[in-house]
């Protein structure tokens, strides 16, 4: 998938909205645990009841590898199901993965090759020889974590390298590993006071941005700092849409909800048709 | 399993190795390919033949998902098996793990619960919540990337923060987090300069240390800069003894390896006793 197939979906569905599809089996609708594969089941309605309303899926592969083998054939069905199904969707295996070449080189293989994902969150702690791995692969991303939406963010992201935050160095070093036009970012949306100044140094990358909703980031304050002429950006909200509801009416819920993000972002997309 | 569990089998076995079951399928004999399940049936080999020359195996998970669902089936096996015949061998899952914290919980319960594993490699870009998560299963234990042992830990690992460098910002740190007696650390084995500045922080912990041998780490500076008078260190190798020969005799050469640097390790734990 290109950077512009991305970005006309966005013009198109009016929305640059990603769902993180993070399954708990606690806050599912009862009546679905008595499927054979409860997650996948999930997941299915989840998708079909909000696909037109969004850009982008994001499983997190905590919530899967949790129940072991089981939760690995559901992811493994999600992401056929989304390619085979929703082929317009970009894809993004949210699993902060990172290790010496070697390795990173199956981890990338993992989630492009055997997956099929678009692309893969990666931690950056380990440098250059553990993400270029992820960048080999023609139209697929690897998404650098920059500034998470965490508490735990202060510990190290912002504390000062050489006169600059660390995670102003990861962005500024990223730039300079091979293949470096097939990173995206990932930054919190409660960071927006970093955002704009995020944007500065990285004007034509797509940004991940967590962290609306439930952990308490502003889609205004996003968009105001950080949105490009051909948007730039991918906002994600999990929880929110698929816990709307855990009754029978939880298809309608999560559609509600994701039609009132995707109403908004249309809001801030007033007047822009892209580059 | 108690610390004191691991100092004994260390001094019972004299022996402070680790084996990374980090199976590659191009690199296996042949003929094990025709196993329903290659890759458990090389690790139980391997295991079978070296458990006694040992005190701890690391599955990097890279190498497994890689297979996807059939990868992860083989890790829950090897898992299972070693925690039904040899359950005083020290596991470790090389996952190199981090999230949010209601997301590394679910990290935590994958490794810990689901799969049974002593401990997991985490990484600590996101800070305090992504990895306390990990720390708070009596009996399990967070491995936390401090200085690795590729060269892109010269990329931020090394940088100076707050006037020290980036590991020893995020080991003092971590030192205040909650539960931190149950943090053992990854320190590669090519970072001999570091290592014992390193010890100095940690005089009490365990350090994970790959990349002896194939990565050039040289065991005899290890244990003069880092070793305690309870040993405190669990030195990995993984390709040197996993594919010392790839023909019919690979269990007796894994065992030959193993048994090299068991008897290099024994003539460094000479005199000592564990306190």
């Amino acid at each position: 998938m290109t950077i512009k197939d991305i970005s006309a979906q966005i013009f198109k569905k009016q929305s640059f909205l990603c769902i993180g599809l993070d399954v708990d089996l606690d806050k599912i609708p009862k009546h679905l645990l008595q499927e054979e594969d409860p997650i996948f089941a999930f997941n299915q309605a989840i998708i079909d009841a909000t696909h037109d309303l969004c850009v982008a899926y994001k499983p997190n592969t905590a919530f899967y590898e949790a129940h072991g083998v089981k939760g690995w054939m559901a992811l493994e069905k999600t992401i056929t199901y989304l390619n085979e199904k929703y082929p317009n969707h970009f894809t993004i295996a949210d699993a902060k993965r990172g290790d010496i070449g070697n390795t990173s080189e199956r981890y990338a293989k993992a989630f492009f090759d055997t997956l099929g994902f678009h692309s893969v969150t990666v931690a950056p702690y380990m440098g250059a020889d553990s993400v270029e791995p992820f960048l080999t692969f023609d139209g697929k991303y690897a998404i650098l974590l920059a500034l998470t939406s965490n508490q735990g963010a202060f510990d190290f992201q912002t504390k000062s390298v050489d006169d600059e935050a660390l995670f102003l160095k990861v962005i500024k070093t990223s730039k300079q590993w091979k293949n470096s036009d097939r990173l995206m970012y990932v930054v919190g949306a409660t960071k927006t006071e970093q955002l704009g100044q995020i944007r500065s140094m990285l004007p034509d990358s797509f940004l991940l941005v967590p962290g609306i909703g439930a952990q308490g980031g502003d889609l205004e304050a996003v968009c105001r700092e950080a949105m490009t002429p051909n948007v730039g950006l991918l906002v994600n909200s999990s929880r929110d849409i698929l816990y709307a509801s855990s009754e029978g009416d939880f298809v309608k819920a999560a559609r509600r909800q994701a039609q009132v993000i995707q109403e908004q972002m249309a809001q801030f997309l007033m007047g822009k048709t892209g580059n």
